[in-house]
């Protein structure tokens, strides 16, 4: 399998990674970064994450035969409109955006005729790091990408992006758009907020010295996602606004139940959930570890 | 300095980690563990972390020059009233509790004349571990413990503690009580309460299959502290209700306040909050780094 002309605009941790793993398995004949920031591209260049770089994305893709972009949510729907009139007919455009709705709206409006070799897609993969200098070509080895094919994708372009992934180390999945859109407000967007908002409020606090000072382990493990970027997650909380809004509701009404346990002294409830809560975590953390020692189902992270 | 004989109730990951730390530095005469369980007790025994046992309170202390409670806090009620009358009359007492005012509640009306020896104290580690298998030497090692002595307490005891923590690896602090309690409630209560009702909440969605199916390592760094002992959250959250409601409420309105940002289109709402939390966990984990490369300091965590 050769990818050909591969262009990745937006060469940051989950772009320039993607690029580490393409050349790992060398399936590129050449791999372009496209980004605003020059200092950036040229560090890419240094790193040997990619080979040249093109600063306006209209011509970065005129040559390509696969594009990817991997860029904040905000910037998808300029980049679609810069790079339609330059594709050729059989290029293929995925993506790794976090919201596939949102994505997909922008797409049906700037692609035009190419809308249908646009398959849309999201790595399940990331570090709270971000920039070039983070990535690395192990990123996506054993972790799950998801592809979220509409009615018009084209099976074949679908059918090369999941190689493309493959060949990068993930395993791939299909799921529909809103499915996904629930699950990652669910897993990922809902965690985000709640850590921001924990530290935000936790900063405000008038001990907030103290309260710094004196935590462990446990709370750093718990705020580590609030390091993440925060234009990456405004663009996605907004892009998902309906989804996060609705998990927000769902999980304050579980905080409320606690609450009124707490007050009512119902000393059942709260041990029913505290140990319930343990067992699914409990789950989850053996089907992880299981995942990752069973090599067969490639479904493992670190 | 020499703690002489050392009688350890509650012998788990926190007082089985204590028991082998002031081994490692041969410091004691004797560790006596005193548990309900026999098999613990025999399986502490083999380990090395106790020279012997005994499952009466009362008769566990009676050669004890110094006394550790490390069990959950449903417990210390019965335990301070088991052992007052058994105690010698310069025994020192001490505890290793998350919430110290609902414990010198109970030893004020428990221990009677021996109240000025006892010593409230909380050892800031732990992982979400629990039980004498995963007691570990090294567990306090340039970590906190806090200590909160009230008027009455004999700053002979007090000293005698904080050097036992020292000798342990610990550095030592004191804190008012109730401010210690409501720093507490903010750092690691309310991020537990958090975290088992993140997934207990996940784990009622109809797509839960998928949630945790597709949730990667942000999401297990985010849920660890939910795998943490049931029985022992269940009593911290009802020992330090007033300060948990509280903090959650605080958490709440923050959460609302974000909402109602979402709602209303306030994108600059959103970007300062998350700029401002993650520079605030950035320059908390930028500490923590700082205090665990300085050794004068003896403040890292790993």
């Amino acid at each position: 399998m050769n990818f050909g002309h591969l262009t990745i605009i937006g060469v940051g941790l989950i772009g320039g990674s993607l690029a580490r793993a393409l050349k790992r398995a060398d399936v590129c004949d050449r791999i372009i970064g496209c980004a605003r920031s020059v200092p950036e591209l040229e560090k890419a260049v240094r790193l040997g994450v990619i080979d040249g770089f093109c600063v306006d994305p209209t011509e970065a893709v005129n040559k390509a035969d696969m594009v990817v972009i991997a860029i904040p949510l905000g910037g998808y729907e300029q980049v679609f409109e810069q790079i339609a009139p330059a594709l050729k007919n059989d290029t293929i455009v995925t993506d790794a955006g976090s919201v596939k709705g949102s994505i997909i709206e922008s797409a049906r409006r700037k692609l035009g005729r190419h809308f249908s070799r646009f398959v849309p897609g999201h790595p399940i993969a990331g570090t709270e790091k971000s920039g070039v200098e983070a990535s690395f070509a192990e990123l996506y080895d054993n972790h799950r990408v998801i592809l979220t094919p509409v009615e018009e994708t084209d099976p074949l372009a679908l059918d090369t992006v999941r190689k493309m992934w493959e060949t990068a180390g993930a395993g791939v999945d299909f799921m529909d758009v809103e499915r996904h859109d629930e699950v990652l407000a669910a897993t990922s967007h809902l965690p985000h907020v709640m850590a921001y908002s924990l530290v935000s409020t936790l900063s405000k606090m008038e001990e907030s010295g103290d309260v710094f000072r004196f935590a462990a382990g446990g709370f750093a493990d718990f705020t580590r996602i609030a390091s993440s970027s925060p234009h990456m997650w405004h663009d996605i909380v907004f892009a998902n606004r309906e989804a996060v809004l609705d998990m927000l509701d769902r999980y304050e009404a579980g905080i409320d139940e606690l609450k009124e346990a707490l007050r009512n002294d119902d000393s059942e409830f709260v041990m029913n959930m505290l140990t319930e809560a343990k067992q699914a975590r409990d789950d989850f953390a053996d089907n992880r570890k299981r995942r990752h020692v069973d090599p067969e189902t490639e479904e493992g992270e670190e």
